[in-house]
Order: structure tokens, then sequence, then C-alpha cells
């Protein structure tokens, strides 16, 4: 996978989180996901293809970031996860994969993408079919950490 | 939602399901989801796109039918939900939207995936970011139950 598809979408997260949630979100070192543990509680997934690539993108989102953010988005105090939340996360999943493609675009990668899927809840695992590495990327703010993995891959089928 | 997209979809998962699993699903009838209640332990989700729709599938396993299924399909007795099933899972999700474009194409509609995202857990709620129907199928096996969602739309982005 080449490193300027992941980059596009770690500049996208920072940006959109800076500019919907006002929150400045410290880019940690990113790492190829060994195991299929999602650390969050609520996660947009999004799937990218165009007819030669294909992969998928998640944002997992631990409970206080993502409390803190949607707070800020809505100018609301939000509590706890519920439905304005999840729709939220799919909301800053869509925002965050079209400023990626907008940015693949101008170098002449132009990527589909279907309709975010949220999931929510305390026990589940996330796995994505793909023999290829999966680049995870931690972000920090105070509140806590979240998650953005990547992967992308040349389309055989 | 036109109904023969999600025509192409039932049939490919009968079919799928019928060819590699040796068992005979008795499709339900479908119906438009209210509640954002996913009811499986083991789910494999996947985007749909192409330049003027998008959309997105997701199958939902309860445990005794997919470890039917997937001891069916690769010959081997299992007794819980591991990292063979997970891939099967992600697999079936490959192998029936693959039916469904190519059924689908035939009509003209060439849509685009990414890779299949696959959920494992007991405590965790799947969501479709869509202004639209979802529509859910459920299909029988003597194991039990499992559903198919599909949703689909004209893309105005």
């Amino acid at each position: 996978m080449d490193v300027e598809y992941v980059n596009s979408f770690i500049l996208a997260t920072d940006n959109v989180l800076k500019t919907m949630a006002f929150v400045t979100p410290k880019v940690g070192k990113a790492f190829v996901k060994k195991e299929n543990e999602i650390l969050g509680e609520a996660t947009g997934v999004l799937g990218l293809a165009n007819d030669t690539m294909k992969g998928s993108f998640a944002i997992a989102f631990s409970k206080k970031p993502i409390l803190k953010i949607v707070s800020n988005m809505l100018g609301e105090k939000f509590e706890e996860i519920n439905n304005e939340i999840i729709d939220a996360v799919g909301e800053i999943t869509n925002m965050i994969c079209g400023q990626a493609r907008g940015d693949l675009s101008k170098k002449g990668i132009n990527l589909n993408t279907g309709i975010p899927q949220m999931i929510q809840g305390k026990d589940y695992h996330l796995y994505h079919k793909i023999r290829g590495p999966i680049l995870t990327i931690p972000f920090e703010i105070d509140e806590g950490t979240f998650w953005v993995e990547v992967c992308l891959i040349e389309n055989h089928s």
C-alpha cells in the first residue's frame, strides 16, 4: 500500500476534526495491525473502490473522545453514546473519506465509496478481509485515543 | 430502492449457500428495518458504489447457523466462532456480492465493492448511514435464522 494514500486519510481526519469539532488531535505513529482487536465503542467503516483498487476505512472511537467530539460538533453536551452520536460517527466517516477522496483525486486516484456503517457496542471485534497490511494510526486528544484504519490494495478480481 | 436490486442479492445468497455450504435456506418475507438492532453474532458488511449509486450489504449470522454453514463449507466441525469462521463470513460476503454484481451487470448496473469487514461479538449494533429504506430479508435453515440487509440509493454527492 502506497503511504501516499494513507497520508490523505490522516490529513483529512486531522482537518475534519479541527474544523468540525474544534479539537486538535495529536497524530501518533502508524503501525501495521496484527491483532484484530478493535479498541473503540463506536466505529464507522466505509468501503473504498474503483475499477482497479479496493479497500476500507475505519475510525474507532473510545467513549470519552467521541462524546467530546460530538458535543463540540453539535454544541450540546452528550454523556452517553446514543443515536445522535452514532449518526455523527457516520457523518465524520463520510466527511473524512470525502476529503481524502478529494485529495487523492488531485493525484489521479478516483475512489468511490459505499455508505458508512456504524458499529456500537462494548464487546465486538472488527476485521478487514484483505490480504495486505492494515495500517492503524492512533490519534490522541485530551479525552483519550481514537484510531484510524486504512487498507487499500490492487484489485485483481 | 428498486426491488430488482434486492432480488439479485436474495438469489445470490441462496445460490452461494446452496453451492458452497449445501444448505437450502428458506427465504422469509422482506421487511423494512425500523430498529437498528442487528441480530447476529458474526456479520459481514460490504459497501457498494459506482458513479451514480451507493449502498451497503450486510449478512448477519446467529451462532448456530454460521457454525453449520462453515462446518459444511470446510468439511470440519466447528463448535465456536473463531478466526476461520470470521474469515469464512468475509468470503461468503464476497461471494454473494460478487454473484449479485454479476447479475446486476447483465442489467446494465455495474457496482464496485470495497473489501468486506466482519464484526464479531455478542453485544453490538450495526447501523447503515443512509436516508432511505434498509431492506432486511430473513433466511431460515434448520439451525436458525440469518439476515441479509441491502440498501442502495442514488448518489447525489
